[in-house]
């Protein structure tokens, strides 16, 4: 298990605007990129449609802050940290470092869905498993 | 039944790119949103999850000539047109005009899929029902 | 002027994701068309490229909300309102509304920029009509 | 110089749709991808706003032949193939292979152009050195 999650990315033609840098939106696709590779690391699903399963992590919130724009084939760094554990819930931090500037700071709160017997879906607790992979990952990442 | 289908679109920021013009992938994504129009005006379902039906159309080609960029704020109207109608797929012909200029043409092939049975799908003849509606629409279309 | 503004969209095939409802990023892009729209009733333009002209609205920050899915084909409207003209941001609070449930509430702060002088933009105050007619807008837009 | 470029890259989330495989236009957006990296490769500037340089390679044409999906997590490698060098173009073929299996094969024709010093683009033929680049790029690269 990671002591903490980093994705190292570099900005893409077709994720420019007209203003000549990244569009705002692309930043939540990197958070969401960055938290596939921490569930990777975890050998955890991020989606599943196996029964009994979880299904998947719908988010309830996301914020970020933009500090620095980021310009056509420039890397940074997003780097993962828990930021709580809740019984339905996580929530994850995401910094966005381009060499040591912070150029983004953004948060996703993710709930834990499971099938409702009617063909939708409904929070659940976090099972057991998840629960115990997150919250041994939360204070080493939180300590960083 | 329409004896064409045209969607008229503006393109929005997120959708151009850092040369200041509508990013080339989103041709391809106008062109899908007039099919669903279109589909809509004859009452077929593009997708679907119910079971013995057509499942979706998965595109088995897709090409694009460009002429003239597009612009942000600038509006363009795409014009669907039924080029053929296969046992098993329909191929469309998209127009893409702003006033009278033709700022670009591109095609989709898409096949008709079916579940298989064992949770994939599999190229599937058109049902009668979209057989007949399409083959309706195709001569009105092309005499456009 | 309008005493508000409200963009009514419907969801595309291509902004669903595999869990089968429209993808999170997505809403920060209806909420940014939204805003599109706005500067255009209020004939003040969003981006410009003239000399001594504001040159764009940059995001400082941006957070949503999400209360329920929506789904391909379903069609919700964005309300925008103006929430705080600060000297050189502006801040707009957006409600996503499917019929009359809420299904999503966001918030975007931009800032004005200037060129620099050195190819560069600098945050700046907003010219004396720009924020004039924020100013007025804002006050009706609350009041809703 | 590489006597091919290739990328490997896995399918994110926010890649697929609601059929739960990769949407249709992003394998275009995986060709740019690709393209960006060969450019680099050959330490020629993709895009530029230096007086006198290049601008930019606006695409003329674009297609796709999509043999099989790619679904969420699963890598693929995109294989560049410089099929001809014209005087004032070039035109790219790419494969996307997962594992040995040929999943899609795309073109794009790309147009050099240089500012028409009225704030517009014109086509203008490519600068010596990056048609050396490119015409030693190309054979070697057919060879595969």
């Amino acid at each position: 298990m990671p002591s903490q999650f980093r994705l190292k990315r570099t900005v893409e033609f077709a994720e420019t605007d007209m203003a000549g840098i990244m569009h705002f939106s692309n930043f939540f696709r990197w958070m969401e990129a960055c938290e596939t590779g921490f569930y990777r690391s975890l050998k955890l699903p991020q989606i599943s449609f196996v029964p009994g399963q979880v299904v998947g992590w719908p988010r309830v919130a996301a914020t970020c802050d933009f500090r620095a724009p980021l310009r056509f084939g420039e890397s940074a760094t997003v780097q993962l940290l828990v930021k709580r554990v809740g019984t339905r819930s996580v929530t994850y931090v995401f910094r966005f470092l381009r060499d040591r500037q912070l150029v983004a700071r953004g948060e996703i709160t993710a709930v834990c869905v499971q099938p409702d017997g009617e063909g939708g879906m409904v929070a659940a607790p976090l099972p057991p498993k998840v629960r115990a992979k997150l919250q041994v990952a939360a204070p080493r990442l939180l300590r960083d």
